[in-house]
């Protein structure tokens, strides 16, 4: 998606150890337009009739997935982070590692808002390792439900966590996948 | 706002320590068609053009602020949530003490998008104590920006918070304000 390409571009920035910075219009401060224009690309990718629900984590790919959903007319679930002691009943759950916190965290859905009739698309604002779409599917699995797709705005390609969904048969679709950063020299990858 | 209420009385639940329950289309799997319906209502309540900003907390706001910003064609930010230890520079940060994790934690806006120009309508799911508010509030006015207003969903008018929050003068919104809630029973404040 070129204008997200641009955007990368334009306003990301590169820091040591391989983060890229886009918090200027995708995970902290939000740019709700191109949210929109993103939820629209997705609709090119993904058959939107048959979605009944869209998922995402908390917290940075909320947004993104809420305007997405309300684009198409959809509800949305975000899956809790937790951690792993002290957790309740009545929820599909899948231990994830968090490179950002370093650290085991639970994602949590709970048994009540999604069911083996449900047709799910995860949406997220980034993948790095894949970690926590990885953990979603898992609840996906564990609820019956049928996983439709995964659509991702920025996806870190060197960093294999895509390829790996892909390799296993999902349906992913990520808008930017960045190949190499440094700075001032950011490069994607081409269009599949 | 009357489909707000009728939803928490058909669809809330009350939990022991006067909690209550709306996570079936307000805080974990998310209604956006209702959370448009209440950006309109927010609309009716606050001068949207003058606002150039839309502001909340992680986690469960940000699928309603989202929403609430992409209907009026404006940005938002969410606050994020750390430890207090550890903070990198450049962050307007509050500390606030959060009842759900029983723990403080600090509230943190990265200073480069958000400043002094800044028009700033805060807007959250729910509001017990209004900790997150005040800790908004105070990152509102260390960017030198201006308040707006708070807009609020639901607010348990029985733990104070809102109204501490309108006696120092906050023009504060909340569409269902809850007075008392027992199962089966729970009473509203009238309509001001």
């Amino acid at each position: 998606m070129q204008e997200l390409k641009d955007r990368i571009v334009k306003e990301g920035k590169v820091l040591p150890g391989n983060i890229i910075k886009v918090d200027g219009f995708l995970n902290h401060r939000i740019d709700t337009e191109l949210m929109d224009h993103i939820a629209e690309e997705f609709g090119k990718h993904f058959n939107m009739d048959e979605v009944t629900m869209i998922l995402t984590a908390e917290a940075s790919g909320i947004a993104l997935s809420a305007i997405v959903a309300h684009h198409f007319h959809k509800p949305m679930i975000f899956a809790k982070k937790a951690k792993s002691d002290n957790i309740e009943g009545g929820l599909y759950q899948s231990d994830i590692f968090s490179y950002t916190y370093k650290k085991k965290v639970t994602l949590l859905v709970s048994k009540e808002w999604l069911s083996a009739d449900d047709k799910v698309l995860i949406i997220d604002d980034f993948m790095a390792n894949g970690e926590a779409m990885r953990g979603l599917c898992d609840i996906v699995n564990a609820a019956g439900a049928t996983l439709v797709g995964i659509g991702c705005a920025v996806e870190k390609g060197f960093q294999g966590g895509g390829d790996r969904l892909r390799a296993a048969g999902v349906n992913l679709k990520s808008l930017a996948i960045i190949e190499s950063a440094e700075p001032g020299n950011i490069v994607f990858r081409g269009e599949d």
